[in-house]
């Protein structure tokens, strides 16, 4: 049975999961890197991309780690946001651009991009996007039919996660609240009153100052 | 040195600090009693308010009742917002009624109600309630000049806290955010952004799922 799952998904003390004025050098906006400092540090994120330095080896392999070392297991694509491939908006002006994730995107998988403009198909390294304008139960029926029996990885950004939620369709929630006051941006939770009554809840403090907490779907 | 600390503060997951609808019967509004649910069947909780009942015995004795306990140690005064005493608004119609807290308030100590309506000063049980129409600054001024050397506690509500963050009065704020997702009522957080800067933040999970986070105010 295939579960959709989140991971790694951080949002702040005022629930903003990333802040305002994205653009090619700011991804999260005036957010910088703050809602991601708990996860660089750890051996997952320094295997991923092989960015070893001196100030932390080969990472950390804490509490932060067996979260992060999470992420990728027995998954088959990924579903994400537009923004995630790309800040662009509005048809796409340069479709030589090949997303923010460089020649070997950390994927290794499908990658379905939610998009009102669809494009050909991208293959980058070992990892294919494939742009599309559909609902959540569309996108999902497709990621299902390519992810060979694994589970199926919603990536974000915030609007994806919250619609996947209102659909009512994610079956694992990893998020992450870290301890900062945004004020502007976009938020995680608007829309979703009531959430908790779908979801066993458990709560984990690292030593590093975030919360993970994981959302667990209730037997339907 | 007097401080001032805000204690047993509850917020949602999405940041509110009471639902929407406050009435008589609901301080809350649609928020029932979910925020303060941890807190109910804590020791601390039996002892002050004498519900000992079958179903929590003389009450819990975990982290939660841990930082319960804190509450009341050491302070000499309170500062709440109107609200906190009764739901009305505007002009006093009835000044017969003595607040939400019956013959015995929890408080035993005075107890500076910021409201733009002042009525006369208000003995219930061991409590003092003192109206006062002022800014953060002046209710702090009177409040330590009532402590007798000992803290100020910031009642609440969102909006008295908020104030004080903002002003930078609090030295000492225990946040409980509770997992559920009431998508409407009273923030905490808005307009604080950055706030993390001026304190350290230090986060403790529950078992009971509640995660308390302390901000402790840096030196000055």
């Amino acid at each position: 049975m295939t579960r959709v799952r989140v991971h790694n998904f951080a949002v702040s003390l005022d629930g903003f999961a990333s802040g305002e004025g994205q653009s090619f050098e700011t991804p999260f906006g005036h957010a910088g890197h703050r809602l991601m400092g708990w996860f660089f540090p750890t051996r997952s994120f320094v295997e991923m991309t092989g960015h070893e330095s001196e100030s932390v080896g080969s990472g950390t392999s804490g509490v932060d780690d067996a979260f992060a070392a999470a992420t990728s297991v027995g998954i088959g694509v990924e579903i994400m946001g537009r923004r995630k491939f790309g800040p662009q908006t509005g048809p796409w002006e340069n479709e030589d651009w090949t997303g923010w994730w460089g020649p070997e995107p950390p994927f290794h998988t499908p990658v379905v991009v939610l998009t009102h403009h669809p494009r050909p198909d991208l293959q980058v390294g070992e990892t294919t996007f494939l742009f599309r304008d559909a609902s959540p139960q569309q996108a999902l029926e497709e990621a299902v039919s390519l992810a060979n029996g694994l589970d199926v990885r919603l990536g974000g950004g915030a609007d994806v996660v919250r619609q996947f939620l209102k659909a009512d369709l994610v079956d694992h929630l990893h998020v992450v609240e870290v301890p900062i006051v945004l004020g502007r941006g976009e938020r995680l939770w608007d829309g979703l009153e009531g959430l908790e009554e779908r979801f066993a809840i458990e709560s984990t403090a690292s030593p590093s100052g975030v919360v993970h907490r994981v959302f667990s779907r209730l037997s339907r």
